[in-house]
């Protein structure tokens, strides 16, 4: 089964942008890619990346600028719908969670985001198609019904946690000691306890 | 092994205040402590729940004003530390979702919540004591390891999915049918889609 990681190449991360210079949103982005393609790698996958734009990583790396949901389908129609898809915005991501999306005996896999996101899917019906807009969730879970495909949800919180603002990089330092962790903690973020919610801070 | 859901009975979930009146508040904080509740049975567990002032509930019901840590840690204290604790504001839980809490072979078993929480434990370690303030999850990881404990920790994004804010209600809506759920669209709760994050729009 093909399995792809797309990723943004060009501006990426730009909800992060009240912390981090575009450059900084590239680094930091190529970081969490890599502990999303180790994790898969080490789960016994040989993903492959597809960026709007070159970025440097351990896996083969195909540039295409198509919007997410043009790609996603495209691949789709191209193997008879036998396509996993893992964003690349997942640093939580380990082995033992990879496992557990690739293992349902479904026809559709997916795996929730928090805030109603797909973050993941594993497909091997001819049919099933994607629409990232809005409650995509919800939207995916209608679509395989449609198509009378059997669908099964992972309940993974490494899979539901998609980092996009600064409210979830605490999850980062919380939970991983990946390159991601690696890279806030190089340029100087730390948790910050004070109060009621945990924050990050930059030295 | 005593299972308890500790609630707060007497003002409950003042972050949803902008949302809900007081008494809105309790009757969904009921509704959210039924699921939990529910969850629990089904997986074949007898849970009590300890409140700080009287709730209605399924489940024997404790009345005591202790805060949080000094309740907990008194009531492992009193087991030997043969305790399990589940957060009441868990209406994502699934007997599923339980049955992974209680299945991995260590001294402690905790659940993380999203933003450093600790949404659940299970211990069976005579010493191990909790403390729920700052990035709790860091403070019980490094607590269990101070006493020798082995420890695992559960990943599911249904345990992580406490409903403290606002921004928390879609995931209510979009992962559960249960009566949490119920009371929102019941309330008049809606997912609202446009733009980017899904939030809930009351009627």
């Amino acid at each position: 089964m093909r399995l792809v990681v797309p990723v943004s190449g060009s501006d990426p991360k730009t909800r992060l942008s009240s912390l981090l210079t575009p450059d900084e949103r590239r680094e930091f982005t190529e970081a969490m890619l890599a502990d999303v393609i180790g994790a898969l790698d080490a789960a016994g996958h040989s993903p492959a990346v597809v960026a709007t734009a070159p970025v440097t990583c351990d896996a083969p790396v195909t540039v295409d600028e198509r919007g997410l949901d043009s790609l996603v389908n495209g691949l789709l129609a191209e193997t008879n719908g036998e396509l996993a898809v893992v964003m690349a915005d997942l640093p939580l991501l380990t082995p033992a969670t990879v496992e557990r999306l690739f293992a349902p005996d479904a026809d559709v896999v997916l795996a929730p985001g928090t805030g109603g996101g797909t973050n993941a899917f594993v497909s091997c019906h001819p049919d099933f198609r994607v629409d990232y807009h809005g409650a995509s969730i919800r939207d995916h879970r209608r679509i395989a019904r449609e198509v009378g495909a059997t669908v099964a949800e992972v309940d993974s919180r490494r899979l539901a946690t998609d980092i996009d603002e600064p409210d979830d990089l605490p999850e980062v330092l919380l939970h991983s000691n990946g390159a991601a962790a690696d890279w806030l903690r190089d340029a100087g973020f730390e948790l910050v306890t004070d109060g009621g919610r945990v924050t990050v801070e930059r030295a």
